[in-house]
């Protein structure tokens, strides 16, 4: 294979057409100026040919391919060490996908190691024309993209809560309540001990998440809240929870950030001889279809994380539509109880 | 926010450096015609104001910006009612990522309902100049994307046995070679009774390996070979998987064609009631990080995904480039046992 294959041009369609290059621009943009009987002659002449006119340069001035179309950029970023994607991911870009196929749009996708790697990339796809606009995720407080992508005038959808996004669309869930019911259904059950198996503390709402789980334990009058922060990742998941069920005196319930620890947590609960939920209880949240493969299944703070990502493609659309777009909250995570979660074990 | 936002053009920069358009069209380009004192002042110049010039329109005629900046295409097929991608995708998005990264390339991806679609799709990124090539999956016997991405002359990576990918560059894993030392482990360890659940026939790869997994079984004498076809989901892992554990003779292990659909039997196996490996064993396929999370850790045909991905990368980088590249095979597959295999339970 090649890449040198000849492409062909609007000249080629012209002269095979027998016409004015000037007429087939026309006839492509609809515009008067040939008559409709040479419009569909030219556009059948170019079907037959394979040829379509370079949307960027017809409809955009300076905008490139990618604007003009619809693509739409995402950057993750995740550290180096960890391999593949969260089950978040999937599902969110498949979401995004779902949508973007509904209007031909696509999705250019990109992994990075940190932030600035992120900032001068958005603003190389953007000065090149090679999005027409960016969903931006794992907002961190006070996160140097927001002033860095605002200046560029580009079009933002920001996966965060608003006190995070700045001047960008925002959509996001409702962690702070999600967090609380969590608690307060393990209280419930009886549970007193309880731990949060969390995500890094520069990520907004791993923070957001953290302060509504200890303000929670408050409020309901329990002392014992235990902490774990984690990457995320499955194998971080498990030493937590080892940890969390090897100290004096290990907690009766867990609460994970996402549903990748979860299982592993659970896996970590059968290698150290305890039984879910009779022993301790696990809570996961995300709730991709790894929680129903489980044995016993996860009981999850579930929300769907498919029309998440649909949600945040039709805003985006809203926006390069030139809508004015106000943040949205998108349905709260709301607890699906399976099997790995019951009373506490007697005292 | 508002997609209205003023780009810079060329002129914009020519004006503030005091020079003419030429002039920092050549400063660019790196070509003579403007002192090196000069080239500098233009290109910071730019750089205070923001400005780069446009790839495509640069470098490559009638290319886009995609084509002129190395993006490449990735389509991935699956049923409408199937959210998120499996765990393979997620590590071979993210290898086919890592290498991109080095090389400022980016991933338009775009998931679609059939091949025509596909084609379609192909065909129109291609032709509009968002993609330089693409990289093609889950190739069919006969696949009709072959003679007609062929015939665009665009540059492709095919992952699949070059039985299947015509023209194309082809990378693949030896399948075949991989089931037969999957039936053969578990006959040594004493197994008669092995079944083979796997994907939809109309994928070359899932009738690669049945073709094998019937073809060891025979050799080896053993006659009760039972499979079952899913769509490589969790849920039809597990249906797969109560069907054949709740069949008068049933098998004493099981073949997966990925490690979802083994996670999912894990379950069904403890849903059942039924001890893995003492009772059942199960062997996984492609081990992504879920095999090693679960309890007990699954037995997996183990390859690394992720470099798979960044191979393919790097073959794109290569046909790009304009070398001949002829297929390559990629390591075979490579049994690593875990806790979910082991002897049959006595008769």
């Amino acid at each position: 294979m090649s890449a040198a294959g000849q492409r062909l041009t609007i000249r080629d369609v012209a002269a095979r057409a027998g016409v004015s290059r000037a007429a087939v621009s026309l006839a492509f943009n609809n515009k008067p100026g040939v008559s409709e009987t040479t419009r569909a002659h030219i556009l059948r002449t170019a079907e037959v040919m394979g040829w379509e006119p370079n949307r960027s340069a017809r409809a955009r001035g300076s905008r490139g391919t990618g604007a003009g179309t619809g693509t739409v950029g995402l950057v993750i970023r995740r550290p180096a060490r960890q391999l593949g994607l969260e089950p978040f991911y999937m599902d969110f870009i498949s979401g995004i996908g779902s949508v973007l196929t509904e209007r031909s749009g696509a999705l250019l996708l990109r992994l990075v190691r940190d932030l600035d790697e992120e900032i001068e990339l958005q603003r190389h796809w953007w000065r090149s024309g090679q999005i027409a606009g960016s969903v931006l995720v794992d907002l961190q407080r006070d996160d140097p993209r927001v002033p860095a992508l605002a200046e560029l005038g580009m079009p933002v959808i920001a996966v965060g809560h608003p006190s995070l996004t700045g001047p960008f669309t925002a959509l996001w869930t409702d962690d702070g309540t999600a967090v609380t019911e969590a608690v307060r259904y393990l209280a419930a059950l009886g549970h007193r001990s309880i731990a949060h198996v969390g995500g890094p503390a520069e990520l907004g709402h791993s923070a957001l998440r953290t302060e509504a789980f200890t303000a929670a334990m408050t409020e309901l009058g329990l002392a014992d809240a235990r902490r774990r922060v984690t990457d995320y990742s499955g194998d971080d998941g498990a030493r937590a929870t080892r940890s969390l069920l090897a100290s004096a005196a290990r907690p009766t319930a867990i609460i994970y950030d996402n549903d990748l620890m979860a299982v592993a947590g659970l896996s970590v609960a059968a290698e150290m001889g305890l039984r879910v939920p009779s022993d301790v209880s696990l809570l996961a949240w995300d709730d991709s279809q790894l929680c129903r493969l489980t044995h016993p299944s996860l009981s999850a703070m579930s929300h769907d994380i498919h029309a998440f990502g649909a949600e945040v493609a039709r805003a985006m659309y809203d926006v390069l539509g030139g809508e004015r777009v106000t943040g949205r909250q998108v349905p709260t995570p709301s607890l699906t109880p399976r099997g790995s979660t019951g009373p506490p074990p007697p005292p």
